[in-house]
């Protein structure tokens, strides 16, 4: 019998992961009456043993709020934790210690919220034989184990407003306009955002990408008298030919592309290219912020109901997943590790293609 | 092979109708090269042959615009058409006169957008051997044949953001706020909504409530120090016990059921039994209007694109419907006639339950 | 010298309270040192004596949220308190026992921040001896001592978005579609969202109508391909006509109206009239919940800062006000009372004439 | 008397443009029966001749739409008229050809709806005689002759909804972020919205900043519990210190300011200075888009209301602007050239004092 659950929510921000929170605690309190206890920051309030018990009125008005009451942290590998952030850095493995704290506060079950990284870390955990159940979460939608991540229609949504206000402003001044968004190895929300946003190029990493088909389409809009173009691209997109800049930098570096990379680029390539004047937004962290949609709402709340669910069932080691309509469960082993990324013969791509939309390719 | 289609929207005002045309119109002209022919006013502009030809420029810029370029009827079925409005009332088969008007214009398809009674004479031109091809529309998400209908999120988006609105007011006020929602038969936009939008109560057509029950959750929750709660109710919800009055006005009347009527008779029936102040707000045709959210513009660009692609196959008497992530199609046979309602056993009723929502019984 | 500082939000609810209380607090601790004491739900709290300390802490993140944390009600007169609401209703002067509380907690101020109502009993305090500060809110917009009040800006945004809904939907079905918004006395939130939700006809209490020339407005848009018309009217809107049944409940009652009272009236007489499908929306307490817009949370803000700045000169008595770009203050005395109607001349009104509006007359 | 008038809209685009060209054309035509012509993108369109008849129809459902339906240009100085952009670059005074072309058209009076550079070459055609009637428009607000122009209240609201999403993402993750929004040489935007989206710092181009007194806000910040910090910051806004390599640029380039180039600067100002992680997000064209809000709506159509009244009444050389509540005129002489710009002593800026808000200084 489980009487105290913990929870903590890891990697970068994202819109629902309080409607998550509050599902477990109206759950695990309301109906099992489960004591949850929240960690600060992550795991790194796992290692330093940073927590609070969440009670009701925690979780009272957050259904509707972006980021997350607990606090997160995007570098916080609790087997490999950074003990100094200075020259030389020196990582440690804190795992044994995250244990002793869950013991200490007498935690049956953790339940940890976060993408692929926070999720590893999870099914090391339950490799180390703790009980552990995860939540997806990535605006990216890039985990190959569920159908959707919440986060992922806010993402987009927020996406499709921003080609919406480019839209006019385009029309009006017969400009190329570019929308980078985030993906870095998957274009889920590019190739969403661009439907929805009547995108007419939309270059995602999978589909290298060839100038000249995209400034093709460009002068094909403006021989029938469309003097604008609409173009959105994944921050992760890159060229068809051997220029491999950006792919380097994404071999070779843990950090971030320098957001605006791509977006600049493929400006810079058409103007050179055809002379149309063009202009670069670049969405960055708004993508993550913002009040989640209805849809991220509901199924925040259901993935989080349904953990503590899988608690009291004591059916850990797995992760809740979005499976058509019904939400399921798998492994953690089965669910870390495996990038979805959009496949070429995708319905949305295949319905983009029929409506002459542009691909790069 | 097809060179000419003709299209329709018919039924009630939901969002995303003009995504589909745009969708028709660009995939039947730029793909295909096919000619669109499109009816006004539903099947009452087959009957009167009130036609234009659609060109590109006609969908520019209204995948984000609700409404229908085309407009739409509520009262027009072709096979019972009115031929007077006063008394007696007058009906007539005009269905000939419509196959007469498309053969006129030469058209080889019809594409017709709407909810059960449109793809119901959809059909039946179907059984007459027209070419037919029907685009599920409702903002209810009745529809047996598909999982989804376009217009639902947006429903859903305009509901949950009138939650939020009450749900401050009703906090400081330390009231009951009640909102009525569309949901003649099937609760889908209240049970979505609800959640989504952190109701307390839930009252669907599906699940016939006990008043006390309902009053039992609001005093259960004053006495957590909640002073305020939140019941959402579908428009075609109805009394557990005998009292079947607005059931009556459902089953003898073709009318709409006046607005505001269960709503008010909630209100009514709380203020009685437990004296809190309770406030209703009816939704109304709000929830038909607006700009269609990212998911439904999704939606329906792909069912247009689809339809299409199915008459150029030649593949008739079909209708277009989303099962899991991919859209597929169904035979009008099967499609029609059949209501969708809420399952008891609906995960998010379930997910409900679990955070301790009330459904009224 | 002002040690401590009472606050408390009093009448219907209004977007813009917290961002008030916000900068009231943010305003004393942060600059002055001044220590604020908030009383709940209206005068109600300071009879009853239930306040709190307000720290930075309470009004953070408040910035953006409709409501008020301190709650507020809506028939709480501490000059003629009502002690039991069953019948004989017994009301009794409480206003010493206020005084006494506030005494008692060592308060040399006391903000009050509500309507008219609120702002009288500020004056009888003020007239009793009190330092009193006044802070007007009300989404009516018709207070005269003031250009505008906070929550107007918010109210008028919900009421344009509602129209903007119904307008394709109006368009797609050839249907008039009437939008009744609050104004029992005075049409600001119909003329301004009339104007920018680019309603046909707007009907406001100023100015009573004449149904049959709504109808010819209809009839000649109608004449000139218009086949729709949208109506906005302000719930206090009365007939030219000797029928005066509205207003006579207008008279007689302490109640609000029957929402949808003129509404559901104009619908009727109009489709009696000339026989056009009619709708009605009533947008009732949607109007005063949801997140301020930028322009009530600037303007709140300054009324807020304000507030404290004359505490702490010593300039009791008064109420903060904006006139033209600058906020200063009037005296509590010159403030309540004066209801402040839509001018027969005012510029909107004129605007809409030369723009071919309709406004009954 | 008045026949016949002429419009177009010049400049960077900005939500209300339509607008205004709706309350033209619905004054002109409904109340004075005068023919509209409208010219394509700005200046640009009188040049070379393209224009066409604005009949009613054209203006149906545009009051919500951002851009303009004229088409605009930012480049297009008729008495200066770039003839070739390949180098050396070629201008031409085409003043003479405008002229000939209104004659051509019988065209009274010209209303030209821009900016500062947009009005300027209106006043120097009033200089050479035309009937011309100005309509100021900018996002930024710093035309001095009105206190307010259409198109910054959008801009404010984009703004701070940006704001608002940063917001938590800012306090999950304790980092501070930057948003750079538009303002080359004054600050209306960022302060307004800092103001309303609750910033911690607000910067602009009327109070150079020192670097230290901002890490001091942040660094204050965090020892009172608050390890994040929000930063806005105008684009054109530059370092107490000798450093003035933005304003060089600004000094010696008819280009715009690299987008990003001072949040970037802060950002990495920050990091190196107190080690605190930073993100910048640069709004850039986001703020020229998007459906204007209610406030912009209603000042367009007075706007363009009270310019057609202008013509009809033979008032040229005049620009219409508001003063408090009232739309009045100014001459163009006196409109143009004047850059408005934050006074020190802006109550706002008083008020975010009194709040604890850093402006740098």
């Amino acid at each position: 019998m489980i009487s105290t659950i913990g929870v903590l929510t890891g990697g970068g921000d994202c819109p629902g992961l309080n409607a998550v929170l509050r599902a477990v605690v109206k759950t695990a309190i309301g109906k099992y009456g489960i004591k949850v206890i929240g960690f600060k920051d992550g795991y790194r309030g796992l290692v330093t043993d940073e927590c609070r018990e969440l009670i009701l009125n925690d979780v009272s008005g957050i259904l509707d709020r972006g980021g997350t009451i607990l606090g997160t942290s995007n570098k916080d590998n609790p087997f490999k934790f950074m003990i100094t952030s200075k020259e030389p850095i020196e990582y440690k493995d804190m795992s044994d210690m995250c244990v002793q704290n869950l013991v200490k506060h007498g935690i049956d079950c953790l339940i940890t919220i976060g993408g692929d990284g926070t999720l590893t870390s999870a099914r090391d955990f339950a490799r180390k034989g703790l009980n552990v159940i995860g939540v997806p979460k990535t605006i990216d939608n890039d985990l190959s184990a569920t159908d959707i991540t919440f986060g992922f229609n806010t993402a987009v949504t927020t996406a499709t407003e921003a080609l919406d206000k480019l839209h006019t402003t385009a029309e009006s001044h017969h400009r190329v306009m570019v929308l980078e968004v985030m993906g870095r190895y998957a274009g889920w929300i590019a190739l969403e955002s661009g439907i929805a946003g009547g995108a007419d190029v939309i270059i995602i990493p999978e589909i290298p990408y060839d100038i000249n088909k995209i400034c093709d389409k460009i002068i094909d809009r403006k021989s029938k008298g469309r003097n604008f173009s609409i173009i959105i691209v994944a921050e992760g997109a890159k060229p068809l030919d051997g220029d491999v800049v950006v792919a380097k930098v994404l071999a070779n570096s843990p950090d971030p592309i320098r957001l605006g990379g791509i977006g600049n680029r493929l400006a810079d390539e058409i103007e050179k290219n055809i002379g149309v004047e063009t202009r670069v937004t670049v969405l960055g962290h708004l993508q993550r912020g913002g009040h989640p949609t209805p849809s991220d709402r509901i199924l925040s709340t259901r993935y989080g109901a349904k953990a503590v669910e899988l608690a009291v069932e004591g059916r850990f080691g797995k992760m809740v997943s979005l499976k058509g309509t019904e939400i399921t469960e798998v492994t953690l082993e089965e669910a870390v590790g495996k990038l979805k990324q959009v496949p070429p013969d995708n319905d949305l791509i295949r319905t983009g293609r029929k409506m002459g939309l542009c691909f790069g390719d």
